[in-house]
Parts: structure tokens; sequence; C-alpha cells
């Protein structure tokens, strides 16, 4: 257990997932505090001065600063516990672990959350919604984990031949997309099925 | 000089210029080789051997592998031209960085780039516009130039009293909206204005 450290967290959303599954390869045990997104608590002012953006995850420190943003979070806790390496062993190879990590998250995250925000009834009242926009980022994923198809046809996990961030990057992405908006993977798409099915049956996707 | 290394440039387009500015402050010199993106050569088949994505900039090691994406040749030479420090100087520090750089990129460089596509007669015959959603993320960024305004009252630079690669991201992004947006520093807001004539100041702002 990591003492006096806590996480605001709320378990239906995807992005504190990366985190929570991150911290459960590492074996690191920390205090998770329930905010609900869907209740809007993060719009509280007493959460607001932990993140002023409203977002979650955020770790608390003993110190009483708070560090927002998941893969900021993942990178605190890769320098503190560093076995097993989740974000590269060497400069080069760390470069490459987040090359891909950001991939998974500007070319396969970002198009599944404009989907949503566009076009989920969730987001009506709260932004002005695209629907064909949404429509064309949910035409964008889908090409996307096409892409990731041919791609894991040729190595084991997104950034090569170890589990790494990018990994968990695209497992939370794709299970966030496929029960929110139906971007699933296509039945042909046997690589991909192959490396989902493999980081599913990991312990960690309970997290 | 970087032996053995060159990397894909665009001169005016604002992620090359990250890690121009990232290298002229590491002191580190390497061949830059041209890609004219207004004329689409990150389309032709040579140049998506390198990136499949077509984005620039992309570093070349001498084994034949290429790096993409900003941040990730950044972090390769932060980790092998470790001076000055540019992405934090221990772990907690290096994700207070991190958190601040992904918060320029996400709440300001992102709005600004999709402000851009949405609206610039530029991308008129690349994606389908959305002119509306254009303007939204326009005020967007302006907005955020205001709560950026507001932080760097308290303190010298983005992330804190130290520079970083957070006050890249926002100088490009500043820069870059400004000139193609009219996403400019609003005269009030003083803060802003004194920490950006500080980063411009700055050799590598030529870079």
């Amino acid at each position: 257990m990591v003492d006096d450290m806590k996480i605001y967290d709320f378990k239906l959303a995807p992005n504190p997932r990366r985190v929570r599954i991150f911290l459960a390869e590492k074996g690191a045990e920390v205090t998770y505090v329930q905010v609900d997104l869907f209740a809007g608590h993060n719009r509280r002012t007493e959460f607001l001065e932990k993140n002023p953006l409203g977002g979650l995850p955020v770790l608390e420190f003993d110190d009483g600063t708070y560090l927002a943003e998941s893969v900021a979070i993942c990178r605190y806790f890769e320098g503190t516990f560093p076995e097993p390496p989740l974000m590269g062993i060497n400069p080069k190879d760390a470069a490459f672990v987040e090359m891909w990590n950001r991939r998974m998250e500007l070319e396969l995250f970002g198009p599944i959350g404009r989907a949503l925000q566009h076009t989920h009834p969730m987001f009506k009242d709260r932004i002005k919604q695209f629907q064909e926009f949404g429509g064309i980022q949910r035409e964008q994923a889908l090409k996307q984990l096409e892409w990731l198809d041919s791609l894991l046809a040729q190595r084991e996990f997104i950034a090569g031949d170890r589990y790494t961030i990018a990994d968990i990057t695209a497992q939370v992405a794709i299970d966030f997309g496929g029960e929110m908006v139906g971007i699933s993977i296509p039945a042909h798409a046997r690589h991909l099925k192959r490396w989902h099915d493999a980081v599913a049956a990991r312990p960690s996707a309970k997290a």
C-alpha cells in the first residue's frame, strides 16, 4: 500500500481505468476515492481546487499537491515503482513506447472520444453536438482498428514484443468505444482480436 | 553534431518547431531534411514508409528505424542529452512537467488546431469542415489564454519556476494560433505577455 496517497477515480470513466490498470500491473495499491462524473461532482468547487480542469483521475500527494493527467500519473509511478517497466527500458525504447502510446491516444482514443461526445445523448446538454462530425470520427476510429489489426499481425504487443502503457491505452479505448458507441473490433480482425483476448485475460483488466 | 541522425522537418509547421526549439535549448545539432507539407510530400510512399501516419517531425536513426511524435522525439533527446533538463529533474517533477505539457497540448494546442482545420481555406479540400465547430474551438482557445494569464501571475514559467517543454508547447501553439487563425494574446493579459516576451527572446525561438 502506498501510504498517504490517494487517487480520485470514477469506475465508469476510461481515463481513470488507464491508471488503475497501470498500477495493477505494477502491484501498487493506492486508496481510490470515487468522484461521480455522471452526477457532476467533478464540477464542484472542492474538486476544482484539486484539478481546475475538472478531469479525472487526480493523484493527491501527502504534501497537498495534486497531479492530474493519466499519463503524468503513470509516469510518476513508473519512476517510483520501476518494476515491471511499462514505459520503456532505455531512452530509445522509452521514446518508441511514447510514440505508440501517443498514437493510441491521438489516432484511436481521440476519435472514439469525439464520436461519443458528438453523438451520445449523454453529451446533449453539455456541448453543442455536431452529429455528422461525430459520424466521421466514428469512421476514422474504425479505420484505425483495421490499421491496428495489420500492425498486430507482425508483433505481439502494440509497441513491440513487450506489454507497455500503449497496450493499456489501446485496451481502454477499444473497450470504451465498444461499450459506449459500438465501435467494436471487426469480426475479420483476428490479430487485433488475439491481442485483445490476451490483454483482457490479464488480471489487471479487472482493475 | 549528432552523427548519422536526421530529422524530417517542415519549417512552417508547428510540431516540427517544438522539436527544433527543444534541440536548440539542448545545444544538440542534427541534420534537418525538409518535407513540404503544403505540396503533400508527406503523403508520398517514400515518406509514408517512414511514418505511415504522414506526420512530421520524424527522427531517423542510423539503424534505419524511425521515431515519430514530437514529444517522443524530445524524450529520446532528454535521455541522451540530459542537460539542461527540460522534462523534469526527478520522478515527481517529471510527472508535473508532463501534466503541464499535456494541458498545453490538450487545452491549448488542440482547440487551436481544430479551429484552423475547421475554418481555414487551407483545409477546405482536405477534410469536411464544420465552421461553427471551428468557431467554438476558437472561443475555447481564447478562454484558455485567459486561464494561462492567471496562472502566469503566480509563476515564472508554465510548469513552475523552470523553463520546460511545457513552455515550448505553449509558445508554439500561441505563435501558430496568432499567425494562422488570429488567436492572439489579449491586450490585457499582461502576465501571459510577459512570459511570451521572455520565451520569444530566447535564442531557441528562432529555431
